[in-house]
Order: structure tokens, then C-alpha cells, then sequence
């Protein structure tokens, strides 16, 4: 006879209750394989947009790769400049029933699912155990991290021997040298064992910013003994046991607080003090961050009918993108992995700035403007960059951390040979992150009509990187035109490019937009003195200069070319590698695929996406069916294919657009590209929302307004989404009635 | 009252008792200073020839860099290519006493010593704790790995409570997951805990080398309760406790067991059945071990009188030297930095061949056979890597690990800004290492007598290196003269120089050297068939072209010049930056010290010491006065002092000869050059048996006899050593007598 679970001790159980909630809000696995291990940390990572905490078991798993990682805690890294530094882990439950050690590893495992619930960040995992030696156990987990008070996670499991009595000790160590993709950062500065309060305070080696963990244990259902806290060689732990009967469940409730030394200068005394007031009452913990995100939900929502795999996979990225925005410091930004993966370190590149942000502009324009402040203030780096090139004005770096300096590796190890090392070149030629970064500001201002932000610090970013653009334009005195030579576009296929159609039109965007911006300052707030502000005459020249900026074309076909060159390059038909499970660059080789014309994402068309008027209905459908064959969008980068979903829905193409969609959306919900071990595509999950919004819904919004033009895959019933246009919420319900074909509520 | 400690309990103090024979054999610390915490654990490494385990606490110790390195356990490591991995420690006693656990990081320490006995590797160390508490401890520990079974690892702690009484736990888990220089590089494969034994299997994550390491405790002096082993989330542990009377001492005593997929492919099994009949009893353990090293003391030791602390650092280098020979594996070598340390990550330099190849082909032979036959088991990976650079015959690496690929760094990251790095141009120019290995194949061969080694494996080493250094060397038409450019000699200030005299002599050397031993094979082994062993043709040809190879001399003082174009370098008078604590290099820049005469160690002086006729008494006077003030000795390579110090002696400057020596004596004891840290300077060790048997006692040795000519320091009055000459025993007992230059007996 099998027991029933008590559905309040095990509340993953609820779901199936009340499917019809719960119906688009739920990641579900049901079978744990080994081999996909760190995909799925991956997949179940909570986060509260201060932390994020990678989807590992509470009891440990051999192989995981544990992780906490807390915006701006980074720390130096031999080579690899400095990453992104996992903090001690907050949801260690060690689990020793009537004398056996609990781990998937041994015993039998009679029933597993794991659910991640997008409603509320709960991750839930129930799991039917039969020990080595022969009992059965019912364990239900709980954690979160609060979105109420980001300083707070919230962990419990549940534990109900079934056919057999026993003592259960659970103990909650916390690790004082995590390990960061296998490298410590750490050292111990303080451990706290007492009046069962476990805690430690710990130290990066190198750039010595402090994190404090601290956490107590409650126990229900049980009468518990052996309670407290304990020092076990530097390893604090909290720990309670309790005599269990068959039968009967009992609880232990794990209240965990966090404190950095970049929000205190007492970050151990600060975490300590907020444990102690706050209850250790789950009900009341659970009910604050629910009530957080259902605030949060409520603007930020999309629903698509009619597609249940859609549905999920668009509210997952846009939980991502909440999840890792920063809501109270305007000093850090969004890593190309989020804060769920040890991928690119912890860096920040375009990804947040092009991908990412229309999100945040349209939805959440309060954490809008916090990302674009963090690139605001390091403008004083962005300038140190410029004139160590040479130049003038301020670029951003490629990759970008605390300081703002450059931080992409010069070299990374060739995988296939490690002695060898591989010359990173993105540090040096791609030069379009400072048009990426103004443009998103432009877009912001536009969008939120926030003139105060304009005047005080935008506007210094756009003079500062229109000032670059400007000094890094060459003038060709035979053809009577500015260009830029050795950049590398959006494409990394091809690096040391001239005359890139991206770089050049968005170089020319950034100075003609200074100048309009610098006009504007002129008139509406004649009082600020920006640093960087051009003169009258330097207005003219950007103006002037913008003209004169050479964009390739093809005299023949009228096609824009991406660069000088381009045309003439090998023809390679992918169709031909069809089945394959690599980039087309590891195909073809670093060397050979530069003489291609494959890309490695849109490069002219990402270019038609940022500048929607740049090309007409027909010459878009005739730059699409050029360019997208060529380019790898299946193993290529992450940011091709919801970009290139969009691009479809503007040619009409909407099946073509629902393929490339589905393909961004199943990056880490399915990791069909292989690297989902890595960490959130947060670039992706952006596109994923600009795809639904802008492509198939046909949102387009300016300082005066917006309009849609629906164009939804032929099964999709429904889609309806909110958005904040000049400080006011619009809501947008796209509906496929019988004989209609759409309507905006 | 304070109660009198046991001797027999804590031998560590049996030593005041015996000062006579301890002189100059023991290593002393008396004070702890936390800020010297990793040169003092490079100062007190213990080992046998199959490991070296850092002198780090049992207890640990905050930011200690714990480690034991076991030959040929190596991982790769991102970016720095493969590296040893430290294993799993042996050395772990976590004392819980009377509630309180013991660290020097709390409480107080009333009394402190740790002294290592170089006559049998053992450390000890004593402490008298005063606990948080207020209670007064007497501790004792005691450590070495067998020299009698290179498998067997032994420690114990004697525990006495001096006011108090009350219960003591000991347990001694080991770190499934070690780290090395901060990086993990293991998966727990197995674990045991059982019938009192603790021990776990791993296995490094890339090269899959497995390693196992068991372990059991047993008590004497009380009785205990508690014993046994547990798994403790996959750190397992070996626990006793007792209750403890004050002033009675009880003694823990661990034997541990090592096991290697290098030995065996049942690593775990095998280290648990040498464990099983290995009978936990201290004495004998100890006992078997000191009858090995007294076996190696008889042969090995160097006796100075009149000078202790010259006496302790020569028998203190060859302590180091001997714990670091691989015994009874032949594919493996000596690394820079010995097993003591992370520098170098364990990879072999010309330092083995060099500097500490000397000590073992004079005293210890079949050691030396092994050092070399390490290089001939990597001659197919000498040749791919010739063949890799367009070249004949066989090129060893400037760094080799276990596979005989070139694993130096192609480039390191720059201290003073990370981001940039700076080539290593060693792999690519420093040419001499092959060579050098030919010489002390070729040393070995004429001391030892060693036909069958010759013919069998020196001579196909020869016949490689002479090949390669055909190929490399470039005709002159114009003047007549093979020359060797774009190399590095051992002076590495200076990078891609041309005509080297170092380079070119001993590519000269070896082509004759290859012919001569081509045709004593041809005499003595006719039937010998030595893969690439030159025809008469290519004889003839390696003679005429050593012949032709160009060795640079200034026509007007007839000086050889280093490379071309030394001469008019800058001169920096060295003079002049007294009292500095950096090199040359540091002070002057990477970019500036290659124009000027400065120099990192002895190059052509390095040539004078390899070739003792090369130049005549007058000719090497000439050359002392002028490039030894141009050579940075202090800071420079530690390489240096030990060599100045023969060459010192050579031409009759005894003062600086020992001033030389005594630098090079205390590069570890007293860590003058500041890098202790990083481990033993094992060729500098090498270096110092060096000067005081080539150098002060003046040995000269050949195929044919020996010779002494003595030049002892002014206040030394003995200098004794045994040494090994074809097949017999010699020894050497020169005594300063009154009135009485030297004798030898």
C-alpha cells in the first residue's frame, strides 16, 4: 500500500489540481537523467534579480555545478581577466534517514518530478526513494529566492518515511570556498554557529568584496531535537532531527539571508539582523514574494493561445529577463548568460543593450533605466578606452564587468589543441557596441518620453560615442567618402572587415542623432551643461560626416552588401551539411570560413531590424532571400533566430518566422544548440519577446505613437501583452475570431 | 605546575637530548609567522621520490595552499596547458578538545617548534595551546612518507590535556576535491567507510589519472571510544575519541595508503590491501623508514665542518633532491620546482639535466639512469615536435610533462595588468635543451661506465639532438660559417639573438659527440642496430659542420662575446641599484633590459662551467671580471649563484665563491629570493652539491679517473663526500689541518 502525500507538505502536488491555473506557467521534469545534469541546472535556476542560483540538488549530485551568482561580485580570474564569482550556497540540505545518506546516486528512485513554477520562482522537486538498504521515503523540496526582499531565500524539504520508522538528521551546511567552473575565489573571514543561527562571511581573493550567508532551521510536523548550529572545520551548519514514524510528514523550513559588501559596509551584521526579524513562517514568506510577482506579472504577462509549447516558452524568457535585472543598482548590468551559467564569465556585451533591453523599455522602463545608467556611468572608462586607441570621445569595451575596462580575453585556448591559443579580435573591431548602447538610450527616451534621463545622462552617452565614431572614420579622398576599415559587424564569421553596412549606418545614425539630441538640449533645457556637448560647428561636421559615410551596394542588383567584398566570396550550400550538429565554423574551419559567405548570424538584415524604414517591403524580401540562407542560424550565434523571426513577419513569411522562433525558443528549454549547461541565452529570451511583440504582434512605437499589424501563425489564437508607451500602460489582445482576422482591444 | 611531556610520546624533543647527532641535521622553526605561511609550507615539504606533500598544518590554516604532488599526476588546465593536480591529502587531524576545536588561529600558543630531521623526513611539531576556553593543551604531531614503501603514509598527534580533562575527538577526513592553486581537477569515483577505514578513489577530470588514498586510526595511552570511519558527504574520515585526564597523553597514530593508475589499474583495491597488512604499529613504521634513509645518507651525504649553517643547507638540498628522484618509474622527471609546489605547474625544464642531474650521476646512478630514460621513452614526441618546426631529428620541449609535447605557456598574463600577456618565446627559441640533455647523457655515460645504457638508449638521444642541430643551423655563405639565429641562451633577458656562444658550442659538442659515440658503437657494438644512428657520411659531415660553427670573440680582447652584437649594448652599472629587492628586469622593463649588458644568469661564464677546458685559467679570469658584475645573481635566475659559485672557485676568488654559494644556499631555507613559495629551487639545490664538490673540493672526473683540488672557504675545516665512478665507491675527506693545505683520503 502506498501512502498518499499530504498535498500542503508536498505542494508541487497541487498543480494537478488546478491545471487550468497552472496551465503555461510550468517547466515540468519528470525523469532526472544524469547526462544532461548541467543543462537542467540550467533550466530550474531561481533568481530574484539580485541572485541567481543554478537548479542543482539540495543533497549534492556528483559532477553539478553549483552556483550562486550575485550581480557585481566579481572577482579576478588567472587569463581570463575577471568573471563573475560563485557565492556560498544557500540550499545545502544534507539528509541522513534512519543512518543512510540520501542521494539520487544510490538507492532506487521510485517517482522524480521537478517543476519550476513561472507564477511565483518556485522550484519543487518530489522524489520517492528507496534507500540501499530497502526503506521508503517521500522527500518533497522547496526553494526560492524572495522577490519581495532579495535578501532573503527560502528553502524547505519535506520528509515522510513510508513503511518504516527512524531518526532523520538534517543538517544545512554552508560552503565557505565555493568552486566557480572549478576555480576558487575565496577566503573565510568569519563562520557564526550559535543559538542556531549558521552563517559565514567570506572574502574574494583578489578584488575583496565581501558576501555574508546566514540561515537558521525550523522543523514542523515533528518534535525536533539535536537543534542548532555547528562549526564544522569552517563549514557552519544549522541542523535538526527528529524521531520519525511511517506515515507521518515533517518539515524543516530553512530561512537564509544575504548581505555584500556592496550594499553595506557590515554585510554579516546586516544579513544576521535581517534573519532575526524576519519569521520563520513559510506561509507568510511564500504569500510576500507571490504577491511580488503577481505585481510583477501584471504588466509583464504575454499570452499566446493556441500554442501551449509558445505560451511556456515566451513567459520562461521573459521570467529570465525579470529574474536577472538589477531593481536597486544602477551600477551592473545583465551578463550575456544572465546570473545562471559560468558562460562568458559574468561579462556584459550588446546582447543587453540590443536584445535585452526593448523588453525593459517597454515593460519594466524603471529597470530600463537602470541598465542604461550602468553604461553611464563608466562613460570615464569608455573614454580611458577611446584615447588608449587613440581615439576620441568614448567606446565601450566588447565586454564589459565592474570597471568597465575592456574585459574580453585577448586569447582563449583552441579546444581542439589547448597549447594553441586563438586571437580574440572583438576587443579591437567590433566597434558597433557604442551605437548599440546610444541607440538604446534613443529608443528608451523615445519610448518612455523620460527627458530628465535624456538631458542627465543619456545625451553624454551619445556625444561621447558620436565623438568616437567620428574619430575613427576615415576619409577616402579618391572616392570622397568616410569609411571604416578593419571592424568586424554583428557576423564574427568575418572579422577585419571594411566598409561593414551595420557598423557604418549605425555610426551614421549615432552622429546624426547626437546632433538632433544636442539641438534638442538646446532648446528644451538650455540650462544643462552635458559634458561632451558639441559646438554648433561640430553639430554641422557629425551632420556633414553622416552623409558622407559609404555604405556598400551592389551597382547590379541594388543589393546592400555587408562589406567590401562580400559578394565575392565562396558560395557555400548549407543545405548540403543538412543533419549536422556543429556551427558551420567548426565545419569549414576557423581559417576557411571567413572566405564563405556564411554567417554566423544577421548582419544587413539585423541592420533592416534595428532600422525599420531603412529598406522598403521589397528590397527587404530581396536582401531575406539572399542573406538568410547563408547564414547558420541553427549553430551560428543564439542571437540570429528570433531576430530573424521578426524579419520573416515583415516579409510575410510568417511559417518561416514561426520556425526560426521556435528555434530561439527552445535554446534552453530544449537545448537544441548543446550549450545550455552554460547558462540562460539571455540575448534570446530578449529576442523571443521582441518576436512575439514586434514580429507576429507588428508593435511599432515612436515618441508619437504605435500601432500593430498582427500577423500570427496560422494556429495561434491569441495574443495579448501590455506595454508602457510615455508613462502610460497600453494593453494589446490580439484575437483570432472565426472569419476575423485580427483585432487590438 | 606544568607536567613534563613524554619524549617517547613527542620525539620531536628527544632532540635537545641529543645535540651532537642532530647537528646540522635539523630544520627548526620556533615561532609561526601567518605571513610566511607559504614559503615555511615549501620549506617543510616531506617525501619520498613518488610524492611531496607541502608542509601545511593538519589542523589547516586559513589561505594555506595544501598540497601533495605524486610524480606524473597531471591534468590539463585551462589556458596554462596541464599541470600537476595535487591528490587528496593524507595529512588531516581535526581536534575537537573538550568541546573546542584546535587551531593556532584562536586560543593562544604558549610554546611552538617544528623541526624537520633530514636524517629520516620526518616532521614534527609541538604545541602548547591555551583553548578560547581558558584550557591548556599539549600537542604533538608527527609526519613523513616512507622512504621504505614510497606507498605508506604515517602521522600521529599526541594529545594532553595539561589542566583540564574532558573528551577528545580526533578525526582525519580526507578532501575528495583538493585544489590546485585554486582549481579543482577531481570527480569522486568511490568512497569507503568501513571496519575503521576511511579512503575514497578519484579520478582528475580530463587525463582520468585515478589516485586512492585509505587510511584507519588506533589510539594508544587511552582508551577510545567512538573509532570508526564515515562518509561524511563524500568526505571520508577515520574518527576516534577518548576521555582525557589532565597530564595523561594519549597518541593517535594514521597510517595511510596510496594508490595510482600509473601502478596499477585497481588503484583503491591495492592501497587497501597494503593498508590491511600493513600492521599499525609507530615504531616499526618509523624504524623501516629511518633504515632506508640511513642506507641513503651513507652514500649521499656531504659533510662541512666548520660552518653550520653551510653544513645543514648542502645536506638540506640533498634531502630535497632525493625526495624528489623518481625511484621505480622511469617515464617520469624532476619539475622545476620539485613536488613542493605549484610553480611551474610540474613541468621539466634543463634544469633537471643541468643542474640537478650531476648530483645523481656521481652518487645515486641508477637514479640518474631513470632521469634520462624519461627523456628517451619521449623521443617520438622530440621528433614529431622537430618535424612540427620544419626540422630533422629530435627536438626535447623547453617544458615537458608526461606526454614530451611542448606544454610551455605560448603566452603568460601580464602581473601588472592582467588583460595584456606577454609571449614566451622559450618554446620557440630556446634551442639548447637538447643538447643539454645529450651532455648529461653523455656525463653519465663516462662516469658510470654504463655501456648498455649508451648503447641502448644515450646514443639514439644523441644521434636525435645532433640531427636536429644539423638541420637547424643556417650556412653563411658570405663568411664561411654555420650559424645558429633567432635563439635564446640561458641568459633569457636577451630573446632571438644570433650566434649564441652557448647554443652554438654545445650544438657543436653534441654533432662530435654523436660521431665519436657512432663509432664506438661501430667498435664495441657492432650489432647494436640505434634507430637514426648516423652512416660514415653523415658522421663525417656533423664533424665538418661542427668544425664550421661560428663562435663569436671580440678581435681586440679576444672575449667570447655572448651572441652578436652583446658588446655594444648599454652598460648599467649594477652598482648603482643597491639594496634592491627586484631583478633587473622588474627595474629596467621588459622592453628596455634586452639594450643593455644585464644579464639573468651565467651564459657564457655557463659555458665555461660545462666545457672546463674550453678556456684557459687566464682566458675564464678575463671573462669572470666581465660578465659576472653584468649578471643580476640576486634577483635574477636562481639558476645563477650556485654555477658563479664553481666559477668562483675556478679562478681562485674563494670569497666570492662562497658569498655565491651561500645565496644560492639560502634561496629556500631563508627564502631570500621571495618566491620560496612556489616551491623547492631544485636546480639551485642540484647547483649547491655542485659547489661544494666541483667547486670547493675541485672535483674533476672522466672516463678515464678523478681529481680533486681543493679550495675551501677560509673558516671551513672539512668537506667529506662519497662519490660514485664506474661501478666503485670513492670518498673524499679533505680536512684544513694546521699548517696542513688539504689531504684526501
Amino acid at each position: 500500500m502506498t501512502p498518499k502525500l499530504d498535498a500542503t507538505a508536498s505542494p508541487s502536488f497541487a498543480e494537478a489540481a488546478a491545471a487550468d491555473a497552472t496551465r503555461g506557467w510550468i517547466v515540468a521534469e519528470d525523469v532526472f537523467d544524469p547526462g544532461r545534469i548541467h543543462s537542467t541546472e540550467t533550466l530550474f535556476v531561481v533568481g530574484n534579480g539580485m541572485l541567481g542560483t543554478r537548479g542543482t540538488f539540495e543533497e549534492g549530485h556528483t559532477g553539478e555545478w553549483r552556483a550562486t551568482l550575485v550581480h557585481g561580485i566579481f572577482d579576478d580570474r588567472q587569463w581570463a581577466v575577471t568573471e563573475l564569482a560563485a557565492v556560498p550556497d544557500w540550499t545545502a540540505f544534507e539528509l541522513d534517514l534512519a543512518g543512510e545518506r540520501f542521494t539520487l546516486e544510490s538507492g532506487e528512485t521510485l517517482h522524480y518530478r521537478r517543476t519550476l513554477d513561472l507564477r511565483d520562482g518556485r522550484l519543487s522537486r518530489s522524489v520517492r526513494w528507496r534507500s540501499p538498504a530497502g526503506r521508503v521515503w517521500d522527500l518533497a523540496f522547496e526553494r526560492f529566492a524572495s522577490l519581495a526582499d532579495p535578501h532573503l531565500l527560502c528553502g524547505r524539504v519535506t520528509v515522510t518515511p513510508v513503511d518504516s520508522s527512524g531518526k532523520v538528521e538534517v543538517a544545512a551546511p554552508i560552503e565557505p570556498r565555493p568552486l566557480t567552473d572549478g576555480m576558487d575565489h575565496w577566503r573565510s573571514v568569519a563562520t557564526v554557529a550559535e543559538s542556531g543561527v549558521a552563517g559565514l562571511l567570506v572574502e574574494t581573493l583578489a578584488s575583496r568584496a565581501q558576501v555574508a550567508v546566514v540561515q537558521r532551521l525550523s522543523v514542523s510536523g515533528a518534535e525536533a531535537s539535536g537543534a542548532g548550529a555547528v562549526d564544522a572545520a569552517g563549514r557552519p551548519a544549522a541542523r535538526v532531527a527528529w524521531k520519525a514514524a511511517a506515515g507521518q510528514a515533517a518539515c524543516v523550513t530553512k530561512v537564509a539571508a544575504i548581505g555584500t559588501s556592496r550594499e553595506t559596509e557590515t554585510p554579516l551584521q546586516d544579513a544576521t539582523a535581517l534573519l532575526a526579524v524576519t519569521p520563520q513562517d513559510w506561509d507568510a514568506l511564500v504569500d510576500a514574494n507571490a504577491a511580488a510577482w503577481r505585481r510583477r506579472w501584471a504588466v509583464c504577462d504575454v499570452i499566446v493561445e493556441g500554442d501551449e509549447e509558445a505560451q511556456l516558452a515566451v513567459r520562461y524568457c521573459v521570467f529570465q529577463l525579470l529574474i536577472s535585472a538589477p531593481r536597486n543598482d544602477e551600477r551592473v548590468s545583465i551578463g550575456a548568460k544572465t546570473l545562471s551559467g559560468f558562460g562568458y564569465r559574468g561579462h556584459v556585451f550588446w546582447d543587453t543593450e540590443t536584445f535585452m533591453l526593448p523588453f525593459f523599455t517597454f515593460v519594466q522602463p524603471e529597470l530600463a533605466r537602470n541598465l542604461l545608467s550602468y553604461r553611464w556611468h563608466l562613460l570615464d572608462a569608455a573614454r580611458a578606452n577611446a584615447a588608449g586607441g587613440g581615439f576620441e570621445g568614448a567606446r565601450f569595451p566588447w565586454e564589459s564587468a565592474m570597471t568597465g575596462q575592456e574585459v574580453t580575453p585577448p586569447f582563449l585556448p583552441d579546444g581542439s589543441d589547448p597549447p594553441k591559443l586563438i586571437k580574440i579580435w572583438t576587443r579591437d573591431t567590433s566597434v558597433h557596441i557604442g551605437a548599440d548602447v546610444a541607440f538604446a538610450v534613443h529608443q528608451y527616451w523615445q519610448i518612455s518620453g523620460d527627458d530628465d534621463f535624456m538631458a542627465q545622462r543619456g545625451a553624454e552617452i551619445l556625444f561621447g560615442t558620436a565623438r568616437f565614431y567620428a574619430s575613427r572614420a576615415e576619409w577616402n579622398e579618391a572616392a570622397g567618402r568616410y569609411e571604416y576599415t578593419n571592424v568586424t559587424g554583428p557576423d564574427e564569421y568575418h572579422e577585419h572587415v571594411a566598409n561593414n553596412a551595420f557598423t557604418s549606418y549605425l555610426a551614421a545614425w549615432n552622429l546624426r542623432t547626437a546632433a538632433d539630441v544636442a539641438d534638442w538640449l538646446g532648446g528644451a533645457r538650455p540650462e544643462a551643461r552635458v559634458p561632451g556637448a558639441p559646438t554648433a560647428a561640430e553639430r554641422r561636421s557629425w551632420r556633414d560626416m553622416a552623409a558622407a559615410i559609404y555604405l556598400p551596394r551592389d551597382p547590379k542588383t541594388g543589393l546592400m552588401e555587408q562589406f567590401d567584398g562580400f559578394f565575392g566570396l565562396r558560395n557555400v550550400d548549407q543545405a548540403t551539411y543538412a543533419g549536422r550538429t556543429q556551427s558551420m565554423q567548426a565545419l569549414l574551419g576557423l581559417e576557411d570560413v571567413p572566405r564563405t559567405q556564411i554567417l554566423k548570424q544577421p548582419d544587413v538584415l539585423m541592420l533592416a531590424f534595428m532600422m525599420p524604414g531603412l529598406f522598403s517591403r521589397d528590397e527587404l524580401a530581396r536582401l531575406d532571400a539572399y542573406y538568410t540562407p547563408r547564414t547558420d542560424l541553427e549553430y551560428g550565434s543564439s542571437l540570429g533566430p528570433g531576430i530573424q523571426a521578426i524579419l520573416s513577419c515583415e516579409v510575410g513569411d510568417t511559417e518561416a518566422a514561426y520556425g526560426h522562433f521556435m528555434r530561439a525558443a527552445r535554446a534552453d528549454l530544449r537545448d537544441v544548440r548543446g550549450n545550455a549547461r552554460d547558462g540562460i541565452h539571455g540575448a534570446s529570451a530578449g529576442a523571443i519577446w521582441q518576436a512575439v511583440v514586434f514580429g507576429f504582434a507588428g508593435l511599432r512605437a515612436d515618441d508619437e505613437g504605435w500601432s500593430v499589424e498582427p500577423r500570427l501563425p496560422e494556429h495561434w489564437t491569441r495574443v495579448a501583452f501590455r506595454f508602457s508607451h510615455r508613462g502610460e500602460f497600453k494593453q494589446v489582445d490580439i484575437r483570432r475570431l472565426p472569419g476575423v482576422t485580427s483585432g487590438v482591444a
